[in-house]
Formats: structure tokens, sequence, C-alpha cells
């Protein structure tokens, strides 16, 4: 026999529309209220049939959310502060890990789309994505630039270079290595702002910045090759700003195995800055980006473009100094 | 006016049934019929209607995955891994970021029941949660005992447990404490194996097994206290045994500060292995979890279980050493 909505109204004693507004979260429920109308589904085993509910309502409650990798803890983190937010708020989240690469997003992105969530949060690095441009959807971008009518969500790269290169020259770094993405796999500019930070600092200091490019596609030992060639190319080399903290834990391993003393031959500093990364790593200096603040913020100006397509302006949000011992 | 199947045929040069198959991704088809369909799609901006499509099949293409914290790089891993595998296969990933708290598990739960997933993959350590005994849904657990009906994928934690404490010993270490989480936290037994190890191999070689738990629930400052209290406890300590990485990064940050020397004073051995640890903190020597296998044979049970209820059983992987430089 299937269990319908009036068997659970009856069995909690309260109205078919108390039931139907506790299944949609709408409207203030006590949480008595809610438990009531909870423990009479569970005990009849009440699964309501959203998907039916969805076609009615011309909404899924579910936000797709695309990002490079969760196995990064940056974006671990800022996805788990996301789906706990927007599940307060009644929203599911679909995930897709696009694992750097453009051809697993455009296919997630049409995905997504087909599935027909209500939102998209992107906060992969990939361009040239035409669907975004034409989806009708309310999206938000994380540290990206999309096109001109997606509205980014992102902490101050600009200043987080300043305070990164200010830091290794004041500690009487000279000859200063930065590594970023490459260029052509960042939507301009957003994370190439730490560069033209990084850049325009060292000119000010009369220093010459020298920049290499660490591609996040790449595996782990394509990866420390090019650090060892940084390293073969530089050999006064005795300060290094590293874009995100993975990278610079390689650095920091690779000069450590070359016999640098960090922070006296070599001062280091990363970025990012996840919780997990400072327990896993406390001594890299690091500049910390704002990852739960950035998830918020990201959460409530989707809710407000999914009711408001016109709303929405870009966001930055400051950025703080993370002092290990790499510098 | 809306576009519809006949016209993507149309324009791609195929049948409807061809462009069908490549929407449900079903049957042997070439990348060249799978690109004309989707630039066919993409030129006339198509949607297909997967919900309805749903409705009529009795099938939504999804997989819920309920995880403790993705800001976990184990759970990370694993979710990016377990994502990438479905994608792969014509599903998507609903993902409930539990934060390690049964009543959001028990919602999330509920709530992936009404989405009506085609399966689930759970991930967390919560117990008593009753609904997953009446679900009538395929489901894999990873590393937990949710039910006897349910089959495991895990790593061989016992053996991990006693090649950690084996290590220990060997290399000199007398006074080993282990830490794991609270046994009312795990579902018997998988994790708490570890200790179960720990205490056999202690014993074994006449030595006194010391145990302390550390909830995973707690915030950064109540782990860092209950780990002050260790060594506190215990002047003589020479060797630990820390059931995860994080948790150890912690540990020997906190031995570092009160002036111990790693390994000459104190040897420390973790748990996990994620690839982003190893990279974040290489010398911390560790038990290397098999995660990405982990996650292939988890999506391997779940699809063929989801084909025939009645199939599965527990699958235990070996794990490795990670050897470091803090033994």
């Amino acid at each position: 026999m299937t269990v319908r909505i009036d068997d659970v109204a009856k069995l909690a004693g309260v109205s078919k529309t108390t039931v139907s507004r506790v299944l949609n979260k709408r409207g203030y429920l006590s949480e008595k209220t809610i438990k009531k109308v909870y423990d009479a589904m569970e005990q009849l085993n009440y699964r309501p049939n959203v998907i039916a509910r969805q076609l009615f309502k011309q909404e899924t409650k579910m936000i797709g959310l695309i990002f490079p990798t969760l196995a990064n803890p940056f974006f671990g983190q800022m996805a788990s502060v996301i789906s706990e937010r927007l599940f307060e708020k009644g929203y599911r989240v679909l995930v897709g890990d696009a694992l750097n690469d453009p051809n697993i997003e455009r296919k997630y992105l049409q995905d997504l789309l087909a599935h027909q969530v209500d939102g998209l949060i992107v906060g992969s690095h990939n361009t040239g994505i035409s669907e975004y441009d034409n989806s009708n959807m309310p999206i938000i971008a994380i540290d990206r630039r999309v096109n001109n009518d997606i509205p980014i969500i992102s902490s101050d790269n600009y200043n987080g270079g300043l305070m990164a290169t200010e830091l290794l020259i004041k500690n009487g770094a000279r000859n200063i290595v930065h590594t970023n993405d490459p260029k052509s796999l960042v939507g301009p500019p957003q994370n190439q702002e730490r560069k033209r930070a990084y850049v325009d600092s060292m000119i000010e200091h009369g220093l010459k910045p020298i920049v290499y490019s660490i591609d996040p596609d790449l595996s782990d030992s394509k990866k420390r090759k090019i650090i060892m060639k940084i390293f073969k190319d530089n050999p006064n080399i005795d300060g290094m700003f590293i874009s995100n903290d993975i990278d610079a834990a390689r650095v920091m391993d690779i000069a450590h195995n070359l016999g640098y003393k960090i922070p006296d031959d070599l001062k280091i500093v990363g970025y990012d800055g996840a919780d997990v990364t400072r327990v896993m790593n406390p001594c890299l200096t690091t500049i910390v980006q704002p990852i739960d603040k950035m998830a918020e913020a990201t959460v409530d100006m989707l809710m407000k473009r999914i009711k408001n397509p016109t709303y929405g302006h870009d966001k930055i949000l400051p950025v703080k100094l993370w002092a290990g011992k790499s510098v």
C-alpha cells in the first residue's frame, strides 16, 4: 500500500498543508511540528515524491557546483561550507569535480543544465566554455571571470600578492621567484592579480620579477621537474612566492632536499590557507583566503539572484597573513 | 519556440533513437556521433528534460554520497574519484557533507531518499540511524558497518594498525600511545580494528597499551587540549600511533613546541595518507589507505547492486607504509 501525505498528516495530528510546508521547508514552523511530521514520515516509511513535485513547481531545489577538484583542501573546505549553508536553506548540492579539464567541465555543465538545477556555482578555472553564456541560469563564480553578466566572489588577490611580496622583501629577500597558473588557463584576471601585485611590488623596489607557470593539471612528478628547473635557473634565489599551498609544500620539500635552510637561505610564502593545510603544515607562511566567508557570500548572492535574475555584483573579501616559519 | 529531440536529430543528421542513446549514454556510440549530437544540442541550446525522462524510466541517474566532511583530504580525494567514476558511467553525485553530526546525517539521508537517488554511498561514522535499515535502496558503506545487509569497502585496518605499532617498536619505542575515535562514534568495528591491532601487538611485546579518544567532531583547540594532556599524563612517551593524519600533524606541531626532537625523542605514525597530505607534510610517516582503489571498488559494487539488490560482499584492500621522517 502506498503511503500518502494524508496518512502522514493524520498520524502527526497536523493538516496536509502543514506536512506540505515541512516538506517544502516554507514559512515558519516550530521545531516541535517539524519533529512530529518527520517522526510520522519515519514511522510510515513515507517518501515524498520530490521529482513529481518539482515538475509541478518548476524548481528542483538543487544547486550545481563545478569545482576543479575536491582533493584540494581549498575546494574541499569551500564545498563543505557551501553544501552546509545550502542544506540549511532547503537546497541540495549536485557536485561536478572537473579535474582541471575543460572537456569534463563542459560535460558537467551540459549535464547540470539538463538536470535543471535552480542555480550554479562555478569555481573551476577553465575558459572558453560557451554554454555559460546562454544558459539562462542564475550563476555565481568563485574567483573567476566567466562573462560580464556573472558576479564574482573572490578574496583580495592583489592585496594578497602585495602582502606576500612585501613580506619577502622586508625580510631581506632580493631574488624572488613567483609561480602561478598559466595565463591561458584562468579567466582574466582574479588569480593573476597576485602576479600583477608581485610584479608591481618588485619593480617598485628596483628588483627583477621572475615568473614561472605551473599548470595545476600536471602530475606531481611533472610539477616537481618544473620546481627543480626553477632552482637550476636561479642559483641566487632567496625568496619564493608560490600561488597555492600545495605547490608551496612541494617547493619546501625540494628546497630541503637540495640543502637550503628555510628561512635562512630561502624564504617561502604560499597562498590559500585552508584550515587543514595550516594544521598539516603549520610552518608554511601563507596568505589566508577567507574560505568560509567566501562560501557564505556565494550562497547569499546566489539565493538573491535566483529570486531576481538581474541582482548581483562582484564582491571582494579581505585576506590575512598566517605567520608560519618559512619567512 | 521549444527545441525538440527531432530538431537535434535533424541537425546532427542522425536518428531520434541515436540522440536518445547519446542522452542516456546507452549502447555503443562512436566519439564522432556523440560529438555531432552534442554540437547540434549546443547550437540549438537544447536541454533534454531529464526530470520528465526520469519519471518515465523510474530512475534518476543520481547517486547520493554521505561523508563526514569534504574538508578532510581523505574524503575530498575519495569524493573526487567516486564522482569521476560515476560520471563516466552516466551518473551524477548528490553530496551530503554530514559535518560529523548524526542529526545532519539523518536529514541528508531522508532528503536523499526523498530525491529517489538510484543508490547511496555512506562514508560517515555516525551510528543509530534507523532509516538505513528500511530504505530499500542499494547502499555501499565505506569503512563502516551500517547493518549486516550493507556491504563494506574498507582497507585492511587491522594490518595497518599492526604495521604502525611494529614499526614504532622495531625502532626502539616502548612507551607508545594510540589515539582513535571514541568507540561510540564508529559503527563496529572497522576503524577500531587499528586499535585492536595496536593492543594485540603491544601485549605480545610485553608493553602496556595506552589509548586516548579524540572525537573528530571537536574543534581544533579542544583537540589540542587532549593532545597536551597526553604529553602531561605520559612524561616517558617515546612513540605515538595516531589514527588520522590531521591529528598526527597536530601532535607533531605540539611535540615540536614542547621541545621533543622527532624522531629522536618521539616517533610518530599517522594514518590515511591522502595524496595531498603526503605533499603537504612529507615528513609524517603514515599508513596509506588505497583511496583511489577503494573509491573504484565502491562504485563497481554499487553498480552491480543496483542491477541485482542481493549482490554484495565486504571487500578489504591492502594498505602500505609511507616512510616519512617521523620514525
